[in-house]
């Protein structure tokens, strides 16, 4: 009656565990858009470890509720420059013990050796020190313990991205060859060895300020790195010219952020709300010196806005707020709705912008429904602009996007600053003349032309549609 | 005043255009717990392609949603056994073209040929035949169209998973010598050259009755699989042979799947609402022949339940319901709590169960509230059991795990049948021994037990804790 | 103290079959804003009703899932004329009855007699006729069986409402008389004599086209509309008189909506997934004469927009759209954001616009970012307007607003024609002159501004802040 | 027809400013189930206030970020007895001012003066003094400005239920007199004057503990108490007699409740993370003295439990945990699903009970599956009852139902002890007898089984269906 007695072939189903005691292993990887940062949560029989959490973290809480999971660990790769990091606000909240690589002055957590190992349920993460980005920079390899030894994932930090090595200027351009030097021996020598199937997990994907060409396809592996990877392709003389050679822009709040990282950010306090103001409360706090955000669309910003408004539309905030706001200033918010306070709130405590005082509740229609006072800005299609450049007017033309845009081609006779950089510029303008401000597509010349506006330059257009309509419209550029 | 004079380097940031047009590409998995189906969804510039969509398939439309992408093709990688396939559902939702392999006499959607390409965004597809698991497998190459020729993932279905391979025996005894040395040519020829570093997204994950051995690690690529997946370290001949000696069950249910795939399952009607049911239409339906599954916990059905009623607990359903039901009788299901509901049907919707009549309003407390007839089951610790059988007594021990399961120790004197299997065997018991059922933990035991109470058995026990607890006490088994 | 001891004292705690069978009762207002219309679900131990259901009716079902109830019966107060009706949609995915006045020749389900009882759970529902808004308008009372027969609540549809009555010219100028007289006697012999206590839910709240001046509060009861009701305050022959003397506006959809609410609606098919378009998409359809609903602020619409499109913000839709928009073409949406598609798309769907064709994908920066035509509207705050007025230049000031508005007090010289009746007026101005609309804060002159600029009128300007601003400057006006 | 013409007639719409300013009022009632306490939330043109918040106060923020309106006021109807009140937490969160009545020592908020006005938006709000169930007992009228004086709704704490009075024992049987004199005339000199047609809203609804029989209609009005409140049918004398001679339990957590509520409960702390616990940690809690609550159905307790345990099944736990658990000692959770954890929580945590320490992570499978030590208790169906009893062998029939439900009929020699008092008489049981529990269903006789199982009584039977299905299943009844 043994139904083994029938046959005498083995008869396997599966590991039906599975259907009992749930899941053994979750990887999730936790997306913050703008910054284009990406923290990694993995948990195994309910214990997890997260790497690189950001400071908004219910995130985390929420995975880890699901998988009846503890957060045991929290890894950080590196001090980072771009966002506040979380991990003194999730260890707050778990209990977690925080690591982190240990060439630095951290008043928190601890410093991890090179090849310590911590384990969590049957994955198993090895420590690795990987300097060259900065010079604690670490990267976690992780293995299963039923596969033995060898890694199948290694999260890599600012040291290897997808088509893109980390930046090596930010120790200053006088440690700049020897932290190349350093990357490329860690890239070379401690992640290729890892062997090609392993799957790197980066802190960053395409649109980071972290790195110059990250590519748009997010999963990667050292192998297809070693094929794709520009970087990848040099010896280590050209790879260190090449890094060295390249400037990238250093927005000013990553000082800030590298304190706040270094030192243990300030507590997320659950306990602000952030109230719609009445016109009248929003007006006195402009007069005792806040700063208005307008977040709306360029579109909008252009038909009107409140004087003295910095533009800068939605999801443009994580990238373009910390070279414009300074630190010490309280910040008043101008929405497109309401729905959009808490997506504005997140971008903003990210990089450490705490003192957001309010918003105009109503939006703008209630600043105008007062018959307060609005300014408006030009707004040019590429047409009309063309129209206005080819009648032989005075109008000088601002290209406000990055050296590498500017040099695939721009109008000839316009003058180039970035964008992050204008406000030390300024002074080079005249106001006697109009300025038409243009980017790629519009936003950005936003930006540009609200900071033009609040210095009292009067005549200001942002060109819709930027040099991609110019392109677009068949018009001609020069190199 | 160009601030480029100020400087002979190369200053360069990054693609703006990401703050302005949006991330150029999404990749996500979709997961299908119990079945362990994994489909995915990739977009890349208002273009999508989803691979073995399920049958509930709002999920790729919210994705879509949220990337601004119209769905353009739908790719299966099979004529899938184990749950009904959602094509043709999303392709009359969306109006995508529907691929699969050519060797079948599918009543729609295309047959893809080798090598042939499809393009969405700056995403390729590329179709590989790969037969094997069954005659018209497909794999599916992707690959960036920014990087050159070179895949970076494929979509391997149930011909490569993550340290297993696919099943060669669904064609038949006579055929598996045949299939298996085709899936050796596939997995090697095919999907081995297109490199160490390419990623692998299998159609399942570990828990799938797809694969014997399928790993918990979900991320692979071919390097880590020529690493660690016991089968690719074998050579041909070695390969066959192991496949050939190795049976795995097959439940009843396959068959229905398999005519549903190759015809087009009939769509999902949207109109219909399932009802909470008074206690009075649940047994007017009972009456007519509905029968009742019970999704409770086993401690539950153990209690109290409904006479003749299924056991199979709510995470249970996918991967049991489909060996007990059959396709043309009315089902009524008995909740743990209303909540359930969605859970319940979404699983039995997608084993093409789409007879469900109602659920009993109120839970089980309604119907004993009633004074309804109830039935209850033994329940035994491990340690109330093992008394039992020291004691002499004569108690049938039925242990329902599989054969895999079985072999690495069991009970002396237990009789083993796979759960799946009892209803065949269910003649061979007595009625007048008292039969105490026992798998690893407690939940396909209440299963056998509900399956033996429905045959009249009276003095049936369902041993809590299984042989995990068994072994956890320390008492001895055998192999 | 033995509690038993104190048994000459009647102890009392409270019904606990609460705790054990869940609450008894459920009653939910559900509003859909714009409309303002509101529709009721009320359940009893298993079994509810609905009065008036909305077309996108998921929201019953899923009050009747949190309750365990089956909905048995759908009550409508009258053949509703402001939107398409849901009840045969939510017959079809529940199979309750749907029950109507008897005077009309519908197509679908029942009349009700007056009396008629209705049971369901511990409530009866007791239809009364209440003609007068039309010949069939029917109000519902609700009663507990538990407090004997006296009802504590009444539906009263269109008849009454918080603070007004219905309109009675929708049967024409020549039966407004003898509606008028019907709804009298409807009020103060039917529904008045319920008693003061009654709680009345009408079909509407303030804000609804189907009432000149209901009241922004919402909770009322019989007795405190005999108390603040205006119309209640008259006797039959003043409140004949004043209704027949009032003339509402009646959009040109309303005749639509009647068909359909006589004949049943077709069904919303589930089918339809609203797709973003490419721009070349976008343009193939508007030249096959589709219509392109513009659903941004009017600050964006005035900055930068499609040729030829009509500017409805997107919480106007309800109420304007049926002004403009036929029923014959396709539409086609440009959208703040795509997260508005969504609503958008319900609000159409309840005006019974089904042939939403796409939405412009990546929104109006991708439209610009290909150098395609666009349009702007000059936009004034109150005070450049002021200026140009005083500057004494040739200007049209055309006042959009509602006869009562306009006879509040309006700007000297403005003429003055109703937003919804400027097409048929468009012919009387000139295009050789300057035209500034305004209405009372800038989103229905956005609307007027659209359709001139659609007829070709060049010069449009849209005064921000409208008559709110221009009173709240000190301006004067007059009446 | 040009419209202009119409001039003789009145031409109304509607106030357009509805669309472009927003709803100007919004009335919300929050339920607490289980407690079946309600709190209101009321605003108008940007300012709120909340009537007796309860603890997890986010619904009320997330009401005021909808409604784009501030918190400015929170009133409290009186110093509540049965549940946390969540004033300060709210405070903290939005900076509104606290109003309470003035007769107690609050060491918090300001008292409200009889008459005195608050103002926000539209709406005012009327302070009464109303003492009766309380000393300082307050109700709260409202009116809507524009309606002149006359309020149109009234909060009236536990002053006025639908259906019911509030209770007037709490102050002690020697004030019993007094203060039900006090009740009479604050209901009949105060409430009542208001008007028939005001709408009231009370602090609970039916199946709260704080009134005998309150009503399942959750709507009425002054004018349908008048009508159906059995208390207000009576002169003063009688109302005061029936009062005096009701005797309603008091659990023993309402003295911490009134300690909390006079001085200020503890802040919620917001950093707590209930943890999954693993079998090793949970036990090691149990022997540090930790209490364990568990939340699964009856009969899945009765199925198996750990040794000790409480059985308050989850929507119990509102009403029952107060009876049992003392507040200095640690609480273990067992729950029937994790998804269960927020609701348990939120229940106790509006109790004031903080300290949960974890709950059982994989829940009571993990636990046998790790052959820990279970134990059982017996279920029988009233049936297998009956049949014991018939056979007539020893067993103790213990009733726990209410004595309002004793007396409407019990069993013949059953002992009627309630199950909050069943603590104080367990030793007036015998150890050697075996014991069977009957309630209404099968839920509190699973709590008063479980605490004669911790007590050391062996032989312990739930009587599944209870009472209930006593009396469906045809058996003997005796008053």
């Amino acid at each position: 009656m043994n139904i083994a007695n029938c046959s005498s072939l083995v008869i396997y189903i599966l590991k039906f565990q599975y259907y009992e005691t749930g899941r053994k292993m979750r990887f999730e990887r936790v997306k913050s858009e703008g910054l284009e940062h990406i923290s990694y949560f993995a948990s195994s029989e309910g214990q997890a470890a997260v790497i690189d959490p950001r400071r908004d973290c219910e995130v985390y809480l929420d995975l880890a509720k699901k998988e009846e999971s503890k957060i045991k660990f929290i890894f950080e790769t590196h001090r980072n420059e771009d966002y506040v990091i979380g991990s003194l606000e999730l260890a707050k909240l778990t209990g977690a013990s925080i690591f982190h690589g240990s060439g630095l002055d951290f008043k928190y957590g601890e410093g991890a050796a090179d090849g310590q190992n911590f384990s969590f349920g049957a994955l198993r993460l090895t420590a690795l020190q990987t300097p060259g980005h900065t010079p604690e920079s670490m990267s976690y390899a992780l293995s299963n313990i039923d596969d033995g030894e060898k890694p199948f994932l290694v999260f890599t930090g600012d040291t290897l991205f997808v088509g893109e090595v980390g930046r090596t200027d930010l120790s200053g351009p006088e440690k700049a060859e020897l932290m190349s030097g350093k990357l490329y021996d860690s890239i070379f020598k401690k992640l290729l060895p890892l062997g090609e199937g392993v799957i790197i997990c980066p802190a960053h994907s395409g649109g980071s300020i972290c790195g110059r060409a990250i590519s748009d396809r997010e999963q990667s592996t050292i192998g297809l790195e070693q094929l794709n990877n520009p970087a990848l392709q040099k010896d280590k003389k050209d790879f260190v010219q090449t890094k060295i050679s390249e400037l990238l822009e250093t927005p000013p709040y990553f000082k800030t952020m590298e304190r706040y990282n270094l030192e243990g950010p300030p507590f997320l306090s659950k306990s602000k709300t952030i109230s719609p103001l009445s016109t009248r409360e929003f007006e006195m706090k402009m007069k005792s010196g806040a700063l208005v955000l307008d977040t709306r669309s360029p579109l909008a910003f252009g038909g009107a806005h409140v004087k003295g408004s910095y533009s800068i539309w939605l999801k443009g905030i994580p990238s373009f707020t910390g070279w414009f706001l300074p630190y010490d200033k309280s910040i008043l918010l101008i929405l497109e709705e309401k729905e959009h306070l808490d997506q504005a709130f997140r971008y903003l405590v990210r990089l450490g912008y705490d003192q957001v005082e309010g918003y105009l509740g109503g939006g703008l229609s209630r600043w105008y429904g007062r018959a307060l006072p609005l300014e408006h800005l030009g707004l040019l299609t590429v047409q009309q602009f063309k129209g206005r450049l080819s009648e032989g007017g005075r109008m000088v033309v601002l290209d406000v996007r990055t050296e590498e845009e500017w040099e695939e081609g721009h109008i000839e006779g316009a003058i180039h600053i970035y964008v992050g950089h204008l406000p030390e510029h300024i002074k080079e303008f005249s106001k006697d003349e109009p300025i038409a401000v243009i980017c790629s597509i519009g936003n950005r010349s936003s930006i540009g032309a609200s900071i033009l506006r609040r210095e009292g330059y009067f005549e200001v257009y942002n060109v819709l549609g930027g040099m991609t309509a110019w392109k677009n419209a068949g018009y001609l550029t020069i190199r």
